[in-house]
């Protein structure tokens, strides 16, 4: 069997547990997680090849940028503080001098924007421009942020504006005026370090997860760990100026499909859903607002193990959608998987 | 200018000048380490691709080893103790499932033999087969093994045999009967953990460095770092057995050509060069011999910079040569990059 016939998620089961007892008992997080003191050490390692991730008009800083970010989105999820970073990179031997320095030189500037450094990596020839970069942080064990432990009533959310990822990637491949512009917040992410920390700190969290893959991918992924279903208002998702910029290029019926697939069913946002008790959503908020980011309530979890929306007062089903490597994109209409 | 016009060395040192302020300062060791309490973290990454360092002699099983145990003896320089790998995995679309579940079955018995585990990673698409292993480990700070710290008069040791992944690789080129037991040890080499930390523990050494790019390499290096010359004995040099199998395969000019080579000149052996004071090393060989191991001095640390071979009672420099990505091996015959 090829792998274009599985999937990554599938291979992903199988290969842990091919690992047999040597695999960690914490394989289905954004991060590793060991225990040390009374922190965990939080290690995630992501890699990029330019075939599946690097669009040509992503330039060599916004690839360093990029590989640093998404590596810290995993940290923020779980409330990290991060320590250092790694980076590897696998380079077709044509490739300039120049190309590389400016690498260094938007991983450098991504790891100084958010306090940490750039502690080691290394340079090997590869047919393929690929990236690999790993992550090092720490977070106090009682304020960790797992994905498991939504219960049925708690409040789902999300930090800052949602659909960025889908809209820039879209305006790429379909020429949109600006389209370096709109792409921007895709090849240049936030992740949201300080407020997973803030959200840590408050203790006011009940799972969370980094939206890399789509908002309907994380919720399907959450549903099935959690053993629980959610309701999501359309009405109350933040969407964010590159959306409307995008959807007002296109007629009504082909606006109202993009709002709802960048919104839904595209990744690249590096936005973090967070799942809170209702009695603590306003210190929650706070939380966040007092270190000048936003979370906005969606939705709620609910028992039926369905993950529905609500949208002009119609429920209907949010699939389970997303990009997978592989298979290539299953539905949905513009994806970036991390 | 391209990169085979500079070379992974110089390379590395530009790219680290452009991370600019988001540089770590210990970026010229085998692993980032982190002050953490009366501990380093210890951090490392290592990246291979199918091009470069898979020959298709080495099975899939092999090449899950493989990552986790070149990754290991970065740690293992350092004298530290695991704590667990990531492993990343880019995979063309149209490989078996059956290939990357025998990776895993590798990689996870490296793991497992080594008391460790594999805590997380993932799988993406890359039209060239790209592996990426993250090893975090930790050590006393008293007992951490640097590469900086050589003087005058110390002892240069190595652990276990050297040349094997030197011997192994020509086997495999030249096709010399029972290629594949030849080739072993540099497909599945044994990282030197247990001595690591004995000599750590012993705290008798002043430098310690991994050999996976072999002895000339590595002195030449520490040359540098340390500002000091070496002096080694070629009899000293405890060679290993796959090296005489292949030497005597060859007739007597080429033999003694080989042999320098393979000991000299090629990588992917994984011992460790140790560097420890005089009057210590009877406690650091011992310390080695208390968990089953081998260590053997094989010349001394010189005030003049350069790195001189003793053999047969005549002096000569030892080259700084070994594979170097992008500029292809520089000299001698047989090397197998780490």
């Amino acid at each position: 069997m090829k792998l274009t016939d599985l999937g990554e998620r599938k291979l992903i089961k199988r290969f842990i547990k091919k690992l047999g007892e040597s695999k960690g008992d914490n394989l289905e997080d954004d991060c590793a997680f060991i225990p040390f003191g009374n922190q965990y050490l939080l290690l995630t390692s992501d890699m990029i090849a330019k075939k599946t991730h690097l669009p040509p008009e992503i330039s060599a800083e916004q690839i360093g940028w990029f590989i640093v970010a998404i590596n810290l989105s995993d940290l923020a999820a779980k409330g990290g503080k991060p320590l250092g970073l790694l980076l590897n990179m696998g380079l077709p031997s044509d490739t300039s001098v120049d190309f590389v320095e400016r690498i260094a030189k938007g991983a450098g500037k991504c790891a100084s924007f958010f306090e940490t450094h750039i502690l080691g990596g290394d340079t090997k020839e590869n047919p393929e421009l690929t990236l690999a970069g790993t992550a090092i942080g720490m977070v106090k064990k009682e304020n960790f942020m797992a994905r498991k432990g939504a219960d049925p009533g708690d409040l789902v959310c999300v930090t800052g504006d949602i659909g960025k990822g889908g809209a820039g990637l879209f305006a790429l491949k379909n020429n949109i005026p600006n389209k370096l512009e709109l792409v921007r917040p895709l090849f240049e992410p936030t992740p949201r370090l300080k407020e997973g920390m803030a959200l840590a700190s408050s203790k006011t969290v009940s799972s969370s997860m980094d939206l890399s893959d789509g908002l309907a991918y994380s919720l399907h992924l959450l549903k099935e760990l959690n053993g629980c279903g959610f309701e999501i208002e359309m009405e109350k998702i933040p969407t964010s100026n590159e959306v409307s910029k995008v959807v007002d290029q296109l007629d009504r019926k082909q606006s109202v499909k993009a709002k709802k697939d960048f919104t839904l069913y595209s990744g690249g946002d590096y936005e973090l859903v967070i799942i809170v008790k209702q009695e603590k959503i306003r210190q929650a908020v706070n939380s966040v607002k007092s270190v000048g980011g936003k979370l906005t309530p969606i939705g709620k979890v609910t028992k039926e193990n369905k993950v529905v929306l609500i949208d002009g007062g119609k429920r209907s089903q949010i699939r389970n959608l997303g990009y997978e490597h592989f298979c290539g994109k299953k539905g949905g209409s513009s994806n970036q998987s991390k």
